[in-house]
């Protein structure tokens, strides 16, 4: 089975492709070979390693890449594009020299908001996936995860975006700090999740002290671990949609990501008021990759863009 | 030369001990047997390692230990004494068995404060000692580091204490999250330090925004590492300053602490207009210490307790 083209996501800590046929997936493959594992000069063999059995004779097998493989660290560095821009363009993906004469390959850009600055790579490939899915869609986009994205999406544009560091600083806290002792094991109290949230919010200016506090309750009051897990996500969690507020108040938003998080993020922002759609981000990052290969429209042109 | 006893700091990365005579320090050394580098029973070896020339023949040399050797992962576990009490107690320390006659062994409880939640474990010594550096002293002694502390100090006690997460949370940031790689080498920007402390007392809802952005600055606009690493301290420390602010505004307060992060404070809180005095970290340690032995009063009774 030779694929007419493959979509690859290479994350910093994964490595997902699919092969596409004229329906869409017929495939799908992944790896933990994340741009993080692979030494220099190590990503074609990665890639042919985890899609080798879609190879064949004949012309090459178009690949298009989204995701941190596009970074200076990465495979091949492909310069972010500026903002206001649409979320991917198939006049900007950049080629990268492949040996192997069975595959083509290309990389979508990440975008770059010069001020305040920020970066995107691989998110902008889910946001055009999103409005795919969604037709015409003008407002806002939040992309949950380990450096969560909000996008503010405007006739078919990315217009401005705001990253936030949570979900990185909820691994390290959870994994690497003195609270570990206290988050053992996989429990979840959603009640003091939303409790969490709604206290982050209302006091950001806490959070040192909120999170010492988590390790002070386990050791004098045995707070349970579930509790002290769902409690730290909340804070977090928290703390971010107050930073975030003019993204989400009186604005119709769309979350992407993986089913877990993406969950919490809808759950707390109900309770804030904020009115919330939820899209798968696989299903996105296909979409956009396939956006990217110019298959689909991103931006139907209905959507009126004002001239 | 056998000391008249021995100070010793076990904290969890560095272990100190002093060898005290007639007059104060004879002798110190160190080592980096901090208790997390200690195996379960290794505790007692670790100390004798570190102290063995101070000891000899005759009745064991009492060895007063503060720190998180009273920990329950630590040598012998000291229970807490809650709150409201005064900093140290000579009738509270706990004694250690331990196997070589020479020495004699006790550890100084930590404290605890029920509500909110709150612990500390060495630094109830420090407080005793700044104590009796100060003579009476009323008001708010800090104690910045890895776990910092505000403690209110009012007629020889502690009153309630604060802690706040910074000095672990900068850590993990610098050196194992993202932003490590915009961080490397010692320099040091005091002008950004100063206007990230503002920046994070004014804005501490956009703390996960704000680290994001020095590494989007650092891969836009080459951020030089000295100011993204001054620029991380005084965030950090700004959302500190600005939860503990019922701590210090309007109140006289003592620093204790190392050198250079002590100062990092005292300039941050002189520039929002606080009013402050530096005491040094180990001499405050091993002067509560010597008013755990009993050796000196840490709260002079001209001090006025009220009845």
């Amino acid at each position: 089975m030779k694929p007419d083209w493959i979509a690859v996501d290479w994350g910093t800590s994964r490595l997902r492709a699919w092969a596409m046929g004229p329906e869409g997936v017929v495939a799908e493959a992944q790896s933990a070979e994340g741009m993080g594992q692979i030494a220099e000069g190590g990503f074609e063999l990665a890639l042919l390693r985890l899609v080798w059995s879609w190879l064949g004779e004949g012309p090459p097998v178009p690949v298009v890449v989204c995701g941190m493989a596009g970074a200076r660290q990465g495979w091949h560095e492909a310069p972010y594009r500026n903002l206001p821009c649409t979320p991917v363009d198939p006049q900007s993906l950049v080629p990268v020299p492949a040996e192997d004469p069975r595959i083509s390959v290309r990389i979508v850009p990440g975008l770059a908001q010069p001020r305040p600055a920020d970066v995107m790579r691989g998110e902008e490939t889910q946001i055009a996936g999103a409005l795919a899915l969604l037709g015409h869609f003008d407002g806002v986009i939040c992309l949950p995860g380990t450096h969560s994205k909000w996008a503010q999406v405007s006739a078919g544009e990315v217009v401005s975006f705001r990253s936030f560091l949570t979900g990185e600083l909820f691994a390290l806290l959870s994994e690497r700090s003195v609270l570990r002792h206290g988050l053992a094991g996989e429990g979840w109290d959603e009640e003091a999740f939303l409790a969490a949230v709604s206290d982050g919010m209302s006091h950001p200016q806490k959070l040192g002290s909120k999170l010492f506090g988590l390790r002070a309750e386990g050791l004098l009051q045995d707070l349970p671990p579930a509790v002290a897990r769902a409690r730290l996500s909340g804070l977090l969690i928290g703390l971010e949609l107050v930073g975030a507020r003019s993204y989400w108040l009186g604005q119709s938003v769309v979350l992407v990501g993986e089913e877990g998080l993406a969950t919490r993020y809808a759950t707390a922002l109900g309770a804030q008021g904020g009115q919330v759609r939820l899209l798968p981000g696989p299903a996105c990052t296909v979409g956009g990759l396939a956006a990217a290969m110019g298959l689909i429209d991103p931006s139907p042109p209905a959507g009126g863009r004002v001239p």
